[in-house]
């Protein structure tokens, strides 16, 4: 077993030890016309819960019985140190909290959520259904000098579903980690996902994703999802 | 240092390291009725992070500007292994994955909940903030004969808020636990929160909240919580 590939097992282990996944909801426009959600004034966020993790090699994703489960591709942050109280214009501050990236995809059974939406009920249950979180290898933070300009995309049986950069984020990640760990303390360890371009859709059993980043029109190799 | 309380001090550090707190939403008739909410025909749930546990002693509750703060006694269930596909008549599967109790207070920015619940927006962040889930020491498992038959209840400065029976709840531990643990799978360690009855309010700054849980009409002292 070669070094590298030790060191991506043990970091694999570490993301599900995650004490919590923060995820972003409706940040890119034209997802939100999609959805035709509000646009919000603020980030806000939810949790998923660390078993909703599918690391690489561990799927397929389990769609429940009766469920409409959509894909949500996302650049995934894992926080490298405590974070608390951030300002929003720290942008040092935001990026050293950073430690590296990886992709994931944000599983959803979009009916059960329009239902919990219609009747002021939590998102948890159609957010954190176990294997809802496929995660990609750990990216090297040095592999992505601008998290904000990177294309992040989504294929279903190899058709381009999402495809988008991460330059229409409606909110950047300083005021994400801001706004987060004024609620949260954020802890060494912790996923944050940034929100989901365009494009989201049904998927079934048997259909294949594939998600990935380019950085400068090149593939992240660790970076890479294939699901089932 | 005691023997005793050396281990009360490591229970407590891995009660912060749960993998998730899973909390239960109007589980007691007059709660609904009091917050003017529907009767739900199952179990639902939402998560609070790790980062909200409050251990004995590290009080005070820290109220966000501009919210109306309010409390809600909860049992808390200590899970003791793995739980999958629990079956709700699975009485003793369900008691089996306790490995222990502990008293709680589930915070909640109640303004904010009501403006989620309007909106349809996920519940975490007026339910997650740091400090938002006081805990008492860690109860002894054998110290709660059945957990359907305690008294549960919070004074706010020596006066009685809550008080009720567990006898109260819509549903019981085994249908909770069966209801999470097919959406997503519990893990050793895991807290699971069983909802409040009736009496909930708010607190301000400089209010004294005690909570405590009587077995047999004697109160159990592993489970008194006292925070500011
Ligand atoms: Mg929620
Ligand atoms: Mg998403
Ligand atoms: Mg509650």
């Amino acid at each position: 077993m070669s070094l590298l590939f030790r060191r991506s097992i043990s970091s694999m282990a570490s993301l599900k030890k995650a004490s919590k996944v923060v995820c972003i909801g409706r940040n890119y426009a034209d997802h939100i016309t999609e959805l035709s959600s509000a646009r919000p004034k603020q980030p806000f966020f939810f949790l998923k819960p660390a078993s909703s993790i599918l690391a690489p090699g561990e799927g397929p994703v389990i769609r429940p019985k009766g469920v409409d489960l959509h894909y949500e591709v996302e650049l995934a942050l894992i926080i490298g140190k405590q974070v608390k109280d951030l300002e929003a214009d720290d942008e040092k501050g935001a990026m050293d909290a950073i430690e590296s990236y990886a992709m994931s995809i944000d599983m959803t059974a979009r009916n059960a959520q329009n239902e919990a939406k219609k009747k002021g009920l939590p998102w948890s249950i159609s957010k954190g259904f176990d294997t809802f979180l496929p995660v990609s290898q750990i990216i090297p933070k040095s592999a992505i000098p601008d998290p904000h300009n990177v294309e992040i995309y989504l294929t279903v049986n190899d058709k381009i579903r999402q495809n988008d950069s991460t330059n229409l984020m409606l909110f950047q990640i300083p005021r994400m980690l801001s706004d987060i760990s004024k609620v949260m303390t954020l802890e060494k360890g912790d996923i944050v996902i940034t929100g989901t371009p365009k494009g989201v859709g049904s998927v079934v059993p048997g259909d294949i994703m594939r998600a990935g980043i380019k950085v400068g029109g090149k593939d992240i190799q660790e970076g890479k999802i294939e699901v089932g």
